[in-house]
């Protein structure tokens, strides 16, 4: 496999589909806010993403199966019947090629999809301290989809410095695909897994998308997550793009 | 050279072919099984596998001549005159993009030889002592093929966490091309050339090939390996994706 | 994302375009002149280079919006209403590769745009002290051209050593796209900007370019790379190639 | 430049060409000997090779002109008027992608060109000692080009290991190009520039090639290549694949 690849296995009859991206990060907020909305609204997997740039890595699973390291999109609905799709993943891609490349392919593959808007979800780490009361900041990709966000508790033009990996990177690239993009951030400190933080998102996403979800129950969200970070340590040992000959066929 | 190539040199007439991968890895099990097989067997070298992602080193040879590092393809058969392929190597590529590359090349070239299934061998470090009964446990990427394999003395759904390389990529790949493959690893301490384990898995494998092999002298098996592993630590060496000027024609 | 690509976004009229290159090095002189020049010539941009070879980083802006981290084509015009095109940039790429690739790139576009000369500005770094009478040192590409240049304040043949990045690989691969191309450099200390060494170039390039300029202010152009400045060093945390897991979506 | 290329730029008219490749390397052997014949039979330049594997480095010239790193064809003649084709160069390349990529880019060219024999030079280091009478070593890519050097002062099948970079690759890739290759090495210790290892291939060089040249004055052929050798030093330290944002248009 020289490049990224998406199988498309389940084909879907889709409505106006949103994208929501939420990948490990900073606070681990794009995973927690995604891996929940997922859950909650009952999303089918649909399509699977396998790249080089990933740990060449299989995961082996309790009824003896194995899985490659992957991102993955699943398919929910909203109240009114219209697709929302979560994209989420074991890891990202450890070098700079490889944030470019899979974060185009899955602008395209959405595009191919008809998509038209996609929200990236990460963390702001402004402060080293724990964020009682987490804001919500965004950036957008047209001063008209900034509009269209007005009033639902996202904060534009506060937030400064750089976003890293596919938070920044497909907002960015997403212009040039004609596709209305934002990137949401709950505020964080140096918390690993920083459910408070997903909470604030959470919340601002349930007006974005239109949706109802529970999320009363922190610790469920955390402890759901707690097993995806250790996935995520493990796959970010073998993610360094060169393996001593130690850890080849290495299992424990 | 850019791409992995294999160079089909002798065309064989195959029935049924099976194929085994055992390269270097932990215990070097995988390398002491194949080249264990094949030797058994008496395989005839018919296909070999060059890679821009393998060391840039030639191996200087006893008659005056030389050959790269590689992965070869052997051509053996079980009792009925079906084909055993075994595919052994002087080492694997050291980057996460070399991986892929090399491990989907090795099943599209077995796909274009009609085959159906493929064998990985690894070793699964359970323990950082001595395993004097060693296990073998698998992973597989069907559940038909679990069933299959039933009663031949793998365990499934006891190992857990990640397998790297071509171990566990392949049969994780595989499923894509419709190839039923599995991944048997011998239970292994941190033996560098563990026989104990390899003699375990060969035990196996003669269930599942239809095989006969001698396999009582371990300290034979050994010793043929120590060879090898002493070509792959020197390979390895090589194997950092960059070298600096000292290494550039350096031979010894 | 798996190539370097220019975005010629605003579609100009040129007349017998000359190109000037100033990106991020030595004493940042570059940088400094180019976005010196364009600022007084009131460039208006038109073209934008992304490449997965430059850091995998969207930079939040002001108004709520971001921008990926790129090279960026101004349009200009000197007294007579010829084009002076200049190219800008957060950072250069990290890698060997990186640079041959957007270099060549950026030879092509120019080539395309019917361009005949390109000036690349750099830092000639000949002592560890600060210069207070920067000399302009010189090379280009034909001899022809060379002494097109004569008499303009460039000094040919005193300068030794070799030119690492866009100052360099673009006069030397030039040449086989039948373009004049000159690197131009400021002596220069240990200062991350030297106002003065750009002050030295600036003067030349006045004569060289026909156009009249303000540089008289040596604090205001300072303070207006230190901006600059900042986000290259930013740029450069992220440019090495792999990244942890804590830095991706990384924000502050 | 995405891919390494050979500029052929003053056709030759060729008579059954031999292609002696030396390059940098252990004792700088290589260099040495190439850059001595080609001086001695006054070689003229006829082709060049630039790659985006090799250092992104322009080198200054005393005329105020400035090349690219590279490697470098010339065109010789031997007592009877056939060719014989010299490569050289400032440096090897410190990737293993970019040693496939390069050296068979080689190969390739000069199978365009109707060659047949391919030698490559090198350093064969036996010993930490200054070697007195250094012996010549030998590996070649077939039994029968083997035979066809009986006779010529080159021992075969004493040499073991292994040989990296050009000298050991191009004679392995080059047997399936249908090119008869060999590698000839000098015996040296651990001297940067051994002048007596290379004279020892020299005088083997003479009679495979049916050349004279003038060889007693080991001093200047020392000196020659001292110059060659600085030039690779300053080419190693950007050669490490990654730069920081120091050597950015550094130029001393």
């Amino acid at each position: 496999m020289e490049r990224t690849k998406i199988y498309y296995d389940k084909k879907q009859t889709l409505k106006d589909p949103v994208l929501v991206v939420g990948l490990p990060g900073i606070g681990n907020v794009g995973s927690l806010v995604a891996e929940h909305i997922k859950n909650e609204l009952e999303g089918k997997k649909f399509a699977v993403l396998y790249s080089p740039y990933l740990p060449h890595q299989a995961i082996m699973q309790s009824d003896g199966g194995l899985r490659l390291v992957s991102n993955r999109f699943y398919h929910c609905k909203d109240k009114k019947g219209r697709s929302i799709l979560i994209l989420v993943g074991d890891t990202q891609p450890s070098t700079t090629r490889g944030q470019y490349a899979i974060n185009e392919r899955i602008i395209r593959f959405f595009k191919s999809l008809n998509g038209k808007k996609i929200f990236t979800i990460g963390g702001y780490n402004a402060t080293n301290q724990y964020v009682q009361n987490p804001k919500v900041f965004g950036v957008a990709n047209s001063a008209k989809f900034r509009a269209e966000l007005n009033g639902k508790g996202v904060i534009f033009g506060k937030a400064a410095g750089s976003i890293y990996g596919a938070a920044g990177l497909i907002p960015a690239l997403s212009k040039r695909y004609g596709i209305n993009s934002a990137c949401l951030m709950g505020e964080t400190g140096l918390l690993e897994i920083d459910a408070n933080a997903a909470k604030a998102v959470l919340e601002v996403m349930t007006k974005i998308l239109d949706i109802d979800i529970t999320f009363s129950n922190l610790n469920k969200i955390k402890k759901e997550t707690e097993k995806i970070i250790k996935d995520i340590e493990e796959a970010s040992r073998a993610q360094e793009g060169h393996v001593g000959k130690d850890n080849l066929t290495y299992i424990r």
